[in-house]
């Protein structure tokens, strides 16, 4: 439809997730006129991206080295491990600062529509993570939805015979939100979690 | 927030028109796990797009050398002249195989609120394609907004006084529609322009 190369940045920016057909027609034109400068900064950083990012050899979280900042680092707690479906959930809790154990990033959650089971997450490498016996708690901080909650069923099962303290993450009203917008699911669990007052 | 590079992706790719920091973070995380190949494939492609394409210097469509395909074309009308305001404009019309004349991308409308007047279009480009006096129509085919409908004015008042035969895409009912949903003033339009049933 359009010049050559035209239609092939069209198409290539169609294959990016959430980018339609006309969207991608709509950066394409922007690119077109955007100053040389900028796409090719755009560019490169797509290419540095696959060249320097790599996933932790313990935790598969996102790393630039063979280990990341957060396993090497000496002042996170090593008796604490939150498991969680993908790298930016790790970047959410890192940005609570409620939480100085480390991760294991499963890559996922199961989700047999989809055709994800437990083989195609980094459960068999959560396991030999434990070998060591320096654990005392894993915290299941997978997505509160369907996929997320059997995960964290699955895991349980997997990891309540070896000993190991396994937690969830609390279900409840978010923080600012108002009572009377919430869902049932949520407003039950926020009574089933309920706590003493302080 | 993130590893160096992942958030300059994630900034770059944010840049982009009508990818908020959300869809930003998406595609970073997508690219991250996609095939090398394919990530190289769509910076290679804005390199490309950027060192071939360029504009028309008649028409100032987009063009791999120094005029464009239509331009260039013998079997073209060289005596009607189509208007539009983009280069999506000009495809979209030969799509519909309807014109055989060639074209003049002005590069936009006139939009005071953007602080478009008519020095920023190629207004004065277009005037100087008439010097030779081989044209006898200018078709206006601007977009049929507020924008659009103010840059037809605009034009019919400079080009009508040249003798020429300015004509404007006619306005009507969208084929394929409900008279039911068109909005008041399309059904006006469609009155206005009624003609003899065939």
């Amino acid at each position: 439809m359009y010049e050559g190369v035209v239609q092939d940045l069209i198409d290539e920016l169609g294959r990016l997730p959430g980018v339609g057909p006309k969207s991608a027609q709509r950066i394409a034109f922007h690119l077109l006129q955007a100053d040389p400068v900028d796409v090719r900064r755009l560019s490169d950083v797509l290419v540095e991206v696959k060249a320097k990012v790599r996933f932790c050899a313990t935790c598969f979280n996102v790393s630039e080295s063979e280990h990341c900042r957060i396993c090497t680092d000496p002042r996170r707690d090593p008796t604490v491990l939150c498991v969680v479906e993908e790298y930016k959930d790790v970047v959410a809790i890192e940005r609570t600062r409620e939480f100085r154990g480390r991760y294991h990033v499963l890559g996922g959650a199961i989700s047999p529509i989809d055709g994800v089971g437990p083989d195609q997450l980094r459960i068999r490498e959560l396991m030999t993570r434990l070998a060591d016996g320096e654990l005392t708690e894993i915290i299941l901080a997978t997505d509160p939805n369907l996929e997320g909650e059997a995960t964290a069923t699955y895991l349980t099962r997997l990891l309540r015979p070896l000993g190991l303290r396994v937690t969830r993450l609390a279900s409840g009203l978010p923080v600012g939100g108002d009572l009377e917008y919430a869902d049932e699911v949520t407003l039950g669990r926020a009574f089933v979690g309920r706590q003493a007052a302080p």
